[in-house]
């Protein structure tokens, strides 16, 4: 079991390794390292920023010797809790190691440090005609090591895969602080176990990640935007099997349902009469790839989005058509802001066949529990941000929500489906990895993570129903 | 540490798990079941025929107990001994869970037994306009569970993807008896660390997999295949790493070197006149995509395609051309198993844009060790089959094969490779796995593999540089 409180010698150590410049301990310091976007806080006791590879490993290894809780963190977007240090203990960023080592166009491939934003190295591939496709909301801030820790994916997933598809290799840090590279700088590779997926999507609670090789995606020439507007949630849910029964995968199929474009009407009076009173969804489809290609696949996307409850479909032609198309989808999140600073706002997913289903459950649950839901998300892979409304101060709204919650949980798992899609486990959903995960997987996962990190310093409390280090 | 001979117990065990008909002892059953396409052979104890999940459950659980090895297979088609029963033990054969348990276009996803064939699965998927990606040349033969257990790909992995991209879910049974599920029904899983990968590609060292949840792919509208001669391999594997380059990725990017140029015109006279003398290798390439797009798609890797060194490059406008465009690459396999029946046949892997130094690497190592070389093999993935002919049973041909793999292998590290591509470790390459994985990364995947398999009984001997129960 970790400890709390930064042993002086441990600190010392700290200060050797990296300079007393790069330690921080006041607290008025510390604090905007103690919480993420899930607006918890737990202050740590010190704050430690590394610029290389060396220090990482030099860093856990005290952190190992003197069983102090470590969180590695990027820029804390995440909206699990799962940068939080909620044991004290040192926070690692890893802000400052944010160089992009090495870009080879003929190779696919980019090597990176962990605090590079998506949105830096994106724009540093786009000069090459290449990008990297996990494209989460946060992209503008994110890092590509927090999206790696995980697998934080985006509307492109859809096509192009989460990190899990577009990452070669990793540079690591045990729980021991032993330096290891996982991976290869090909696009095939069976050597040894695949300790590149593991790590990806473990939320540091097995390594730290120093560098990243990358899988690059040439940049489309072309790309087709369209808009779909239905009667209800149900049609529009069925247009999207439809979509991705056919071969044309859309670069994005995003979905907004009927509450959410009320309230849009609602709080963007500019787009009441862009959007028809009473459509039930909204779908937004891209489509790209050669400009011979891509009239083709919106052609044919735009056949299987057509059919029953179909209100209008929409296709821009220039890039302010397309800017007007996603005005929709861009005015919800300042909407919902502004009607429930407080929702809960979850990440579930089922298969895309199960997806009416799911739709017409929420309004189910919705009714039955009094809490409005609002849903909007990554309709090709059955991802949905499913939100729900109130004000968790009332006690009798927070009960409510709560058991609505639960209820939510059990629909997903009765479709076939997973807790979360890319937002992660981290606090927030601890409690319910074990309704997903059968004891006996959840068990080889806690011995895995005694192999990474028997001391249970990484990431600790998180991921787990119970604390992993326990 | 596993141990030789079956006991009596664990046989009558096993007989009244599955059936006195499903337990093979006698020494004539068994041969069939002691050896794959590497030609290596152990005889096992026994060969016990599963037919449910439930039943590969107790027989781990039996030979759990009794510290029985257990090599689980599917139709031995793998060329490294990974499935052969070098401690003896007990085979189990996966041949009768063959069935197919669901295909669901709208999910594009099938649920499948191990035992059945990759061409049993796709000639199904076809009816519903489907395809799983993985096209190892052993399709017609091999098993879904022995490619995932390889992660075995193919032709079209640099476009498709290998299985660990193409797959969702597991249910496997682990080392100590555990029946789990891995991964999620669906393309978006972020709960739990990522087991699935985990297995795929760990050669039966971890687990027993029961069923898998595979990602279908909708099959393309149209397909363009095109031949290219080069003068030599030099500027036909720049050409390579041109077409990688551009964003119409091939579905298929084939190389033959020279040498294997010669030897089909040798011992294929009918391809004579085909193919130009003198040219140095030759490129196979395929596009897909739809009808639109498939034109402007050859048309982009046939201009890359162009340029110095370029011979000849011929465009099939039916499926006649396109067999007879074929013809030379499946000449290949028959011309070298005649002129040499005990070939070293290696599967490095490197970075496209080092094809070109690795091809001239091993001209000049063939030189230097007097060893012919053939290559050939996936070269959009920079997988290279290299072929060391000699005859074995000459102790000096042996010793000079020898000294020029070692020598091939170095290069390829040197070059960012890997050792492995698809083919595996198994028996074949546990002396070289310690060049590409550094000690501590070893040692953590030791750890992993007594995580999942404490008493060391599942395919004891393999993929470890000595044996992983030791």
């Amino acid at each position: 079991m970790a400890e709390r409180g930064l042993d002086a010698e441990c600190l010392a150590g700290l200060r050797t390794t990296v300079g007393a410049g790069n330690v921080l301990t006041d607290p008025a310091d510390r604090l905007p390292y103690g919480y993420d976007n899930s607006r918890r806080l737990a202050l740590p006791d010190a704050v430690v920023f590394a610029q290389a590879a060396d220090e990482v490993r030099e860093i856990v290894r005290l952190c190992h010797r003197y069983r102090m809780p470590l969180v590695a963190r990027g820029r804390g977007t995440n909206t699990t809790g799962a940068s939080v240090p909620v044991q004290g203990g040192v926070v690692l960023s890893l802000e400052r190691m944010n160089r992009i080592l090495d870009i080879r166009p003929g190779d696919r491939l980019a090597v990176v440090e962990p605090g590079v934003t998506n949105s830096e190295l994106q724009a540093a591939l786009a000069a090459h005609g290449l990008f990297w496709p996990p494209d989460p909301s946060s992209a503008a801030y994110s890092t590509v090591g927090g999206n790696l820790a995980c697998n934080a994916a985006g509307p492109r997933a859809v096509k192009y895969g989460s990190p899990r598809e577009n990452t070669l290799g990793l540079r690591v840090v045990t729980g021991t602080g032993e330096d290891i590279r996982t991976g290869v700088f090909t696009t095939k590779g069976v050597v040894g176990y695949d300790l590149t997926r593991l790590l990806i999507g473990s939320e540091g609670t097995l390594a730290v990640i120093t560098e990243a090789t990358l899988r690059l995606t040439p940049r489309p020439a072309a790309k087709r935007t369209l808009r779909a507007l239905y009667r209800d949630v149900g049609t529009a849910a069925r247009a999207v099997s439809r979509i991705m029964a056919q071969p044309e995968t859309p670069c994005a199929l995003e979905f907004i349902d009927g509450n959410a474009i009320a309230m849009i009407r609602h709080y963007q009076p500019a787009l009441q009469a862009e959007l028809a009173a009473g459509a039930g969804a909204l779908l937004m489809i891209e489509v790209d790839g050669s400009v011979a290609a891509v009239e083709a696949a919106a052609a044919a996307v735009s056949a299987a989005a057509g059919g029953e409850g179909l209100l209008e479909l929409r296709t821009a032609t220039s890039a302010t058509e397309v800017a007007a198309l996603w005005d929709a989808r861009k005015a919800l999140s300042p909407a919902l802001r502004t009607l429930a600073p407080k929702k809960i706002n979850e990440d579930v997913v089922v298969p895309v066949s199960r997806l009416a289903e799911l739709i017409e459950g929420l309004q189910a649950l919705s009714a039955r529990h009094g809490v409005p839901i609002v849903n909007f998300g990554h309709a090709g892979n059955g991802n949905v941000h499913v939100n729900l409304l109130g004000d968790p101060d009332d006690p009798a709204q927070l009960a409510a929500m709560h058991a609505c919650l639960d209820a939510v949980f059990d629909l997903v798992l009765k479709l076939d489906g997973t807790l979360s899609g890319e937002h992660g486990v981290g606090l927030e959903k601890r409690a319910f990895v074990g309704r997903e995960i059968g004891p006996p997987a959840l068990a080889l996962m806690r011995q895995l993570k005694r192999v990474f990190d028997p001391h249970g310093i990484l990431n600790p409390g998180k991921l787990f129903p119970d604390a992993a280090e326990a």
